[in-house]
């Protein structure tokens, strides 16, 4: 198991696998000390389920052969550890992406990001498959839609749409691109509707729950 | 939503509750405390999700009028907060069960148990409907399987089969009974095996996914 944050959608479903089967657990250390503060999470016996911190941009290999590398991504500590974090963090440790490689193959797996800027993007260029944030269309949609109070940035996504939003800022993309990690506030999720039409005709496909992908 | 106890199956699907909906959250003022050693719960926001603790023995009124109370069982703290515990604790607020009353009956709510004293059994006795710890119908099964290291009453739960197993020591009673809380290893969920019918056999339900209860 791979985590690129600690934020509770990340990692609650760790609380599911406490079935004394043996796997690795990899994350930055920050991430680690995160998971560290709730000792609910120690029903994973570390002589069982081994938590590894690896450094970003470090390699590693993963069950199959594939390698990894966990590499910072515009972002923030989970909700319940934000006490000792800036909101959008300077810490590039608390939130990353992991670009996966095998078979001469790349998936860039960026299931939370802030904002796309130049050196992000630069980043995943090359990529054959971008798995990127598609948490919210608009910025504003949880406020006007009266289930939260914070915009989309402040919670550490970047919207689809806008000019600064993932769509406009990754226009000139070619590779194979689904959006992930979609709220259910997000009318892309409505089919027929006018937002998924027009992420699709940029040529996104919208991930879905089961989704198989084959290379 | 009342709690029995804080181990992970009874608070991890507090976690898929953080959609700003709000409800009061009951305990015991221990295992209120079992909770705020993990900061990954405040994702319930304090004044969306109140928490109250609330006595043994102590009635309050749930939504629609029903009356409930908590009361001392045989039990243990949660895995990951024995270090300050004994394994089955004198510290009765760990482990509860919850008696509900309205419109004239009585349910009794038992999910965990690791002994059914003549106490309890006075406590339950009268009660129109039961719910109790089917965890387990011996208290090897786990280690026979290699899905664990420990027996039943360590885990905090009393097997069915047995002298001193659930199903001898509240033979006598005539209420409807319905075991909860069935683990995967424990033969009685399979239709048709020996130990589902001696279960059956000897007027005991059990409980399924889904399964609505019409008094």
């Amino acid at each position: 198991v791979v985590l690129t944050g600690a934020e509770v959608d990340q990692v609650a479903g760790l609380l599911s696998l406490r079935e004394w089967q043996p796997f690795q657990l990899c994350a930055t250390s920050v991430v680690l000390s995160f998971l560290a503060r709730n000792p609910m999470l120690d029903v994973l016996p570390p002589d069982i389920v081994r938590r590894r911190a690896v450094g970003l941009e470090e390699p590693f290999v993963m069950p199959g052969g594939v390698e990894a590398r966990l590499f910072p991504v515009p972002g923030k500590a989970p909700l319940y550890a934000e006490d000792g974090y800036p909101p959008i963090g300077s810490e590039a440790e608390v939130n990353t992406g992991i670009e996966i490689a095998g078979g001469g193959a790349r998936i860039m797996f960026v299931p939370g990001c802030a904002a796309v800027t130049p050196a992000l993007k630069q980043r995943l260029a090359g990529a054959d498959l971008l798995l990127f944030d598609g948490t919210l269309f608009t910025d504003d949609e949880m406020i006007r839609a009266a289930l939260g109070t914070k915009p989309g940035r402040r919670m550490g996504h970047v919207p689809i749409d806008g000019a600064d939003g993932s769509l406009a800022r990754l226009a000139d993309f070619k590779m194979r691109r689904i959006y992930i990690h979609i709220n259910n506030s997000n009318p892309i999720l409505v089919e027929g509707s006018e937002e998924r039409r027009h992420v699709e005709a940029a040529g996104w496909e919208i991930a879905e729950d089961g989704m198989e992908i084959v290379g």
